[in-house]
This record gives C-alpha cells, sequence and structure tokens, in this order.
C-alpha cells in the first residue's frame, strides 16, 4: 500500500510519498497556477521516490489549492491533515501552532489524533508568513538574519499588531536609528504576541508541535516556544505535516 | 469670544479658529513630531484669521496626539469633537462617517448633538485612508485619479479586505493585465464594503454626514454613497471637522 498526500498552499505545494513510513518529499512555490504545482510536486516527490503514478493507491489532496487537483481521489481540509501529520511525528502531540505563508492555525488534537478545535487566521496578515515577510523586506534581511538578530537582540516594542502600520513604526524606527537586532526581536515578539492571542481562543496542551514554512527558523522556533513558555516539538520538514496527513488519510482509508 | 480648536490626527493636524463661525483654519501633516505639528498648525490658523495668541479664550485639542500639546486648555476625545463639528455644520446630522489617514469611525450622534454610540478602527489599516494609500501606490495613480477611474470602470472582486493580501491580489490582477478602472473601482468597493460592516455595529440613521480627507474625492464620496444607499453631506473642509469640534467646545465651555 502506497499512498500520496498533496498540499497546495497559497505559498508552497508540497507532495509526501507515504508507505507506513515517508517514503519521498517534495516542496514548490505554487506561484499562478496551483493546478500545475500540484502535479508537479506530485511527479517529484513520485520521481524521488523511484515511483510510477500508478504505484500510488491513493492520493488525498489538502490546503486551499486541493479543489484545483483533478487527478486526487479525496480531499481533506487541512486542519485535519496537520493534526494527523503531526500526530504521527510526535505521537504525543495535543496542539499543533502551524504558520504558513499567508496564513496561521492553532489545533487542539484529541488523544485519538483527531481535531478536537481549532481556530484558523487566514483573513489578516498579521500572525502569517506574510508579515515576516514584509518585516525582512524593510530591514532589507533573510528570514534566517531576522531569527538570528532576534536572537541577539533586546526587543523594541512595536504597538501594532497590523502588518502595515507595523511596517511604518519600523521605518520610523531605522530612522531613528535603532539597532537591527532590536528590531528584528520586536518582530519575532510581535508574531509571537498574535500567535499567543490566537491560541488563546482554543485550549492549548502540551505537547505542542509548530510546522509551517516559519518553524524552519530555529531562533524564531525558540522565541515562540519561550514566548508560550513550553517546549516546542519541531518536525524536521516543518512544511510537510499537512502533505504528510494527507498520505495517512488516504493510506487509512484506502488500506 | 474666540475659540481654537487643534486636531493632532496620526497623518494630517489641523487647526481651526472659532467666534461663532470658522473665522480660519489650517491642514498640514503631522508628520514625526506631532507637538511641534500642534503649535504649526495653531499659529497658521491664528495668522489667517490676524490674530495673536492672547486674543483666544481657549484652545481645546483633540485627535490622538492631543497628549503632546502642552498649550491647550482642554482635551476631547475626537468621537466627541467629530460629532459637534458635524452637527454644526450639517445640523441634521445623525452619523458621521469619518476616514481618516490612519483609523475610521462611524459616530451616531444623538439629536442633541452629543454622542449616542460609536465604532472606531484604528488597528486595522483596512477600511482607512491607509488602505487607499497603498492601492494607489501600486497602481501608480493618485487618490484623485483613483477616484475618476473607480467611476469609469465596472468593480472586479477583490477577495481580501486585509490591506496586504489585497496588494498581493492587485499584482495579480495586473498582471493579468485587467484594466486599471476595474481594479481602481474594486478598490474603491472593497473600502465601502468594509466601512459597510463596520457602520453594521453602531445604529446608522441619515442624515450621514462624511467627514476625513478620504472625503475630499468626490468620486470616493459617491460610491461610498451609493453603496450605503443614502445622500451623503460633504462638508466643504472635510478635514476640519474635529477641529471645528475641538473649537466649539472650547466656545460652549468657556463662554
Ligand atoms: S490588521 Fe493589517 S494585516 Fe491584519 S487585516 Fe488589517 S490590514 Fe491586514
Amino acid at each position: 500500500m502506497i499512498s500520496a498526500g498533496i498540499d497546495v498552499g497559497s505559498t508552497a505545494t508540497k507532495a509526501v510519498i507515504f508507505d507506513g513510513r515517508i517514503r519521498s518529499s517534495a516542496v514548490m512555490p505554487t506561484g499562478w497556477n496551483p493546478k500545475e504545482a500540484g502535479r508537479t510536486v506530485f511527479l517529484e516527490a513520485l520521481s524521488k521516490a523511484g515511483l510510477q503514478e500508478q504505484d500510488v493507491d491513493a492520493v488525498v489532496g489538502t490546503g486551499y489549492g486541493r479543489v484545483s487537483l483533478a487527478f486526487i481521489h479525496k480531499k481533506v481540509t487541512e486542519i485535519t491533515c496537520h493534526a494527523k501529520g503531526a500526530k504521527f511525528l510526535f505521537p504525543q502531540t495535543r496542539t499543533v501552532i502551524d504558520i504558513g505563508g499567508q496564513d496561521s492555525k492553532v489545533i487542539a488534537v484529541a488523544e485519538d489524533g483527531g481535531v478536537a478545535d481549532f481556530i484558523m487566521n487566514d483573513k489578516c496578515a498579521a500572525g502569517t508568513g506574510r508579515f515576516l515577510q514584509v518585516m525582512t523586506g524593510i530591514l532589507d534581511i533573510t528570514l534566517e538574519e531576522l531569527g538570528q538578530m532576534a536572537a541577539a537582540g533586546k526587543p523594541v516594542s512595536i504597538n501594532s499588531m497590523c502588518t502595515v502600520f507595523a511596517e511604518s513604526e519600523i521605518i520610523g524606527l531605522l530612522a531613528q536609528e535603532v539597532p537591527k537586532e532590536a528590531i528584528a526581536s520586536g518582530v519575532v515578539q510581535t508574531i509571537a504576541n498574535k500567535i499567543i492571542s490566537l491560541a488563546s481562543r482554543v485550549p492549548c496542551q502540551e505537547e505542542i508541535t509548530f510546522s509551517g514554512g516559519v518553524a524552519n527558523n530555529p531562533e524564531i522556533c525558540a522565541s515562540l516556544s519561550s514566548a508560550f513558555g513550553a517546549k516546542f516539538n519541531i518536525p524536521r520538514q516543518p512544511q510537510i505535516v499537512g502533505a504528510l496527513g494527507a498520505a495517512i488519510v488516504g493510506f487509512e482509508k484506502f488500506q
């Protein structure tokens, strides 16, 4: 039995080939064409696993762009998939925090791996990867540098949670020659505050697994984890948790 | 009896000299120094009225930057001042819609000119002048051109209310060569939707007076008014309504 999960997110599209464990995975930018991205990333994951399309028994799609995938057998919400994927990687997971390119979610995971409750923000850029992208743009640094600088600086307080207003504040801070380290640290604090405020709306128990592209950055993980006052499980490939969950749904369903 | 009102907003600072009617007014950008802006605009309004500081019996401050004004006699919230100012200009006013540079508010005005209820947004750039500023920036047009184009175009639908996500959508629409008129029209529709959603949270009766810098643009006024399905009173100088209200508070109080 071999299954595939494809997670077409607003920023990145990911695929996982699964046979009880992760056989292969692939990640690429979604771009303007989610349909094409879904197809391409699936074929790439297949080729990495040394498989053909007909070797796969079940293909499950998730993410906002799953509707555009014609060749899949089943569509599942990303909430279910993130819970499943996180639980597979860290069996004690009771909460998933996912910061994606254009959304963020906090999922309370039941003991059986189902979704007990969740909250999702995809309406407001604050608290998403997009916020960090805008901030690194003004600071003219990479996300990696942001994390490193944030770890080195004492956070300056940024009053606005709104990405647009925070951007203006930071331009003001730069004009006042506030060190970039302090600003970077403030930026990470701001996203942590937004995620904490999101998380306050669902019962949030340990263990907490942190997924999504932002979790690739160790310093941001550390800051978020200390802001939460809890240790985070960080997957080796935090971006593929949803695609993994989709593949697991297929594996279980069509077995 | 002569009074002065000074409204230190996040974007513009305004002053009005009042003696039972508007003697003079002045408007300037707030910039980084609200204290200095407040002082300068006050002196400018005085000079336009041919008056000295000692000729003024009462100086009342309003707007977010009122706290920085040391020389004023009284501080009053901008909500009270907008209600007062709008009621003075249009005595039948029962609702004030104010779209400022970085906030927007809807005020239900009691028959006696007091504040019956209000809702204010200063946390989110959507539905504020800032949204329009970002959008004209991407479209590379002035606010005036935006209004004119919007009036000429059939609105394309913009899905995100969030300024940041709407910005990306518009970049996508431009890449697809959607006409700028359609986009401009969609932008005005988006801000109208946000203001309508804000206004739905207070009892909103006619007559409606529209204040704030955005009301300087006749086409945006027309679009908003038709989206509301109501005629708007547009002051000749929509930016000074708050400063006028502050001056009236001073006039009444210290009379
Ligand atoms: S608060 Fe800012 S980032 Fe959030 S929806 Fe409003 S404009 Fe967008």
